[in-house]
């Protein structure tokens, strides 16, 4: 590249380009015309239009999930970005790698404090791992190096490259090339070896599992521990991915609610922690515990967050000498299909028939998607991106990057409806990119969860004027008209024969469908 | 209230009313369970569901900027603050007042780090002037008081309250009682002097304004001042808040563009600011200056932001003893009906002629704008709020709060395509409310903007990739649905005929409607 002349936006996308990021998720402005410009004369990137910043940090994000590796976003100032931090939150609780470019007025032009003048490293800071104002059109190839190999940690990380306008039109040298990966840390053979032991005490175990633990070889090496001692297998409500469905090694969700989940953990003696952390209530309630783990039971890290958690099962269940046979799958197991009134659990069973296997599920059905959960468990094999860190709009976001990083799998995005109005611009994405998403809308037009929580905080003395704040029946959203109007094709279904021929037509057929379920 | 029992969320609610803010803007979530709980016994306080933060904080500046007092938000977490902190973003370049409630954990809920936590004062750091966690139900109540003090500062000011789940529902003793304002700096007679001298040394003279000088007895103040001493009058691209139309004193926008800005002051030895800072360039431009004020052109400051600008003009204009008559005002003059081709002029010309007088225009029309600004210059009277901070996405936003503020008025919401995307979900909660607001939006299919900056900005070899970042043909956006699927009655026009009857039609009906005008 040095010998032909180049600008600071050119070297950056080629830089990132040369790191393997070739996909970026944005919504760009005045500042950012010189990435965009460059975008021609750096082919293989490819670059995906949102409407709105969330949907772009949001599909960044289902994107790192699924292609294990990060993808760029290009954001417009601080208010682009700040659109884009609900999202990243998500993304941050997911341990997605992300690079942020975020574009920011000329460095000489900060000075005069324009409207658009924002503190973006202030905006940037709750979300980030890595922060880096580039300050010259020359080191911008090197500083997106850098940023490539701060979001390829273990676990990955988000890292936000501030890019000046100037930085991006001056001349530049040339590109960079990907810096070395930093690899997670190998667990010790004496950890190993300890949990070993406790393994094989006769205690009654559970491993609470989560990053490379819940997938392909680190998956296969619990069900071998699991084979060998008998220890349950378990990962957190929002673990951000999870290989389940026929075939696999079954893994217990911990449930959301707190006294849900210290029922389900009566009666363990010890936790082994992979890769996770322990298990406490989503929410404080008055009156009730926010910690988890039952009295007396003892905490153990077989692998933290930045360890090699696969790996460690892999050594744990060799140090344990476990089998290859008798792991415990789950079962290829349908529960018949429903007909009459379309319910969430009719929803569910038709999903679990009708689903090829290997789908992946961008999940932000919350009260209603427990009936879908069970009957998954036993249908084709699938991958499952729940929402991770409870910001609301998530799902259809996951949708555009895992349908992106896997184009030949089908995404179901099973949404409730309040959740899916918070960034239903995702839809426009899905049309112009003819993403093969099919979207299950559960239409209880209320926030269903707020009903249930509103009860649970015991706030007394609750009319109208309360209940009217989490019902959604003023007006009733039309979804098959709001996915028309933004070019995805939709239908509505309103009883279980219904929806089944919707479903089924979806899954025969390429592109974004969206199912308004009137549950 | 001391001998009743309340909770911490009711003395919150309470407090704010006690403070006149009696508006709240929302989207609550558990952790705000008890503060929704609480509107049931503070009957007093409105409480507005948006189905997106953006959409409440937009609101809460538009509110501001028309009832000239704050609105409350209430918003989930930090999630919820970083998706109103566009809108916030903008807010604080209009200097608008508002008292943000962020809901938060459970004090001793944070420790263990679930899903949810984040950097809550982080994220509210950029936006906020004021800033403070509640840390006991005993103190919210005065908390609340001094948050809303705070807001009512000279200009307006954003404040955060911080309100931990447990905060909202422990016991409290009662409320408050509001603080007393704090009043904006009286100008000095010497700077009046000091002005009055300038204004008559023969030199050329504008008088750049903002806030409070630019409706009311301010404008009128400075009509005075312009009859006296032949000053121009002018306002930045984006003054917040501006009475315009028939009969009002005439003041000069300064345009957007920075060469624009340069010929517009060509000429003039002296800016007087009053209340407003000095003209510089939105975004920095390869060669082009951003410092626009002419060279050897003397800047002096009648009023800052902080001061009494309204009293200061009134005083000037006192010292200068100009007349009350011979003020240059706008004259009634429209420019005859169009036909034929729907063009930006021709739907410039339609709304100035059926616009009812004091009609408030939340305006977010960026390039197709500049024909309807020109049309209304002479219409009947009426009030702009433009975009402040450039964030995109706030036209609808402000539309909505403007209409609670002023239910007898108008509200019309000219909007670009590309931006209305950003927070379309407004158009639910104003058929929720049946908001008297209509929306016309320009539908070129294009971030129009951005077509234009391609170029200015210098960025060449703008192939199709490059173009396509800016172009939203594919797919086309159908505004009709989605606003009906959004609860809005919606039209489209082609024509400047069909564009004039659905228009008028809907200025001779109480509700929100839309109307897609294809230019």
């Amino acid at each position: 590249m040095a010998a032909q002349k180049i600008n600071g936006a050119q070297s950056l996308v080629q830089t990132l380009v040369n790191c393997d990021v070739d996909v970026c998720f944005g919504n760009p402005g005045t500042s950012e015309m010189h990435f965009v410009a460059a975008l021609d004369s750096v082919p293989q990137m490819r670059s995906v239009l949102c409407l709105f910043e969330g949907v772009a940090t949001g599909a960044a994000d289902g994107y790192a999930r699924i292609a294990g590796k990060p993808a760029a976003t290009l954001l417009h100032l601080g208010p682009g970005l700040a659109n884009g931090l609900a999202n990243l939150h998500n993304a941050r609780r997911a341990s997605s790698p992300i690079v942020n470019v975020v574009g920011d007025h000329a460095t000489y032009h900060l000075q005069y404090d324009a409207p658009l003048t924002a503190d973006v490293v202030g905006f940037a800071r709750p979300v980030s791992a890595w922060i880096k104002e580039s300050k010259s059109a020359k080191t911008i190839a090197h500083d997106a190096a850098l940023a490539v190999q701060a979001a390829r940690g273990t676990p990955g990380n988000i890292a936000t490259l501030i890019l000046p306008a100037d930085t991006a039109w001056n001349d530049a040298d040339a590109s960079a090339q990907p810096l070395p990966d930093i690899h997670p840390t190998d667990v010790s053979s004496q950890v190993i070896d300890a949990v070993t032991e406790l393994l094989l005490n006769g205690k009654r175990s559970a491993l609470i599992m989560r990053g490379t633990a819940l997938h392909g070889p680190g998956l296969e090496a619990a069900g071998r521990v699991q084979a060998a001692c008998g220890a349950r297998l378990m990962c957190d409500t929002f673990a951000p991915h999870i290989e389940l469905g026929y075939g696999r090694v079954r893994v217990e969700r911990i449930p959301y609610f707190a006294e849900d989940i210290v029922k389900t953990l009566t009666g363990v003696e010890q936790i082994i922690l992979v890769g996770s952390t322990p298990p406490v209530s989503f929410f404080a309630y008055p009156g009730k515990s926010s910690w988890c783990t039952p009295e007396g039971c003892e905490i153990t890290y077989l692998a933290h967050p930045s360890d090699d958690a696969a790996g460690a099962l892999v050594a744990l269940a060799d140090a344990l000498k476990a089998p290859t046979q008798g792991i415990i799958r789950a079962p290829y197991q349908l529960s018949g299909r429903p007909s009459g009134q379309l319910t969430p659990t009719a929803v569910g069973q038709i999903i679990a028939e009708y689903t090829p296997e290997y789908a992946i599920f961008a999940d932000e059905a919350c009260t209603s998607g427990q009936a879908l959960h069970s009957a998954m468990a036993t249908a084709k094999p699938f991958t499952h991106l729940p929402i991770t860190g409870g910001a609301i709009g998530s799902g259809l976001t996951l949708a555009v990057g895992a349908a992106i990083a896997a184009p030949e799998r089908k995404v179901i995005c099973p949404h409730g409806d309040g959740g899916a109005a918070f960034t239903l611009q995702s839809l426009w994405t899905m049309a112009r990119e003819q993403l093969d998403v099919t979207i299950v809308i559960y239409a209880n037009r209320s926030y269903g969860i707020l009903n249930i929580e509103l009860q649970r905080v015991g706030a007394s003395g609750s009319g109208a004027a309360a209940l009217s704040m989490l019902d959604l029946h003023n007006p009733e959203m039309n979804w098959v008209k709001i996915a028309q109007g933004l070019g995805v094709e939709a239908h509505r279904a309103t009883t279980a024969e219904e929806f089944a021929s919707l479903y089924s037509s979806a899954m025969n057929n390429k592109g974004p469908r969206l199912i308004e379920a009137i549950i």
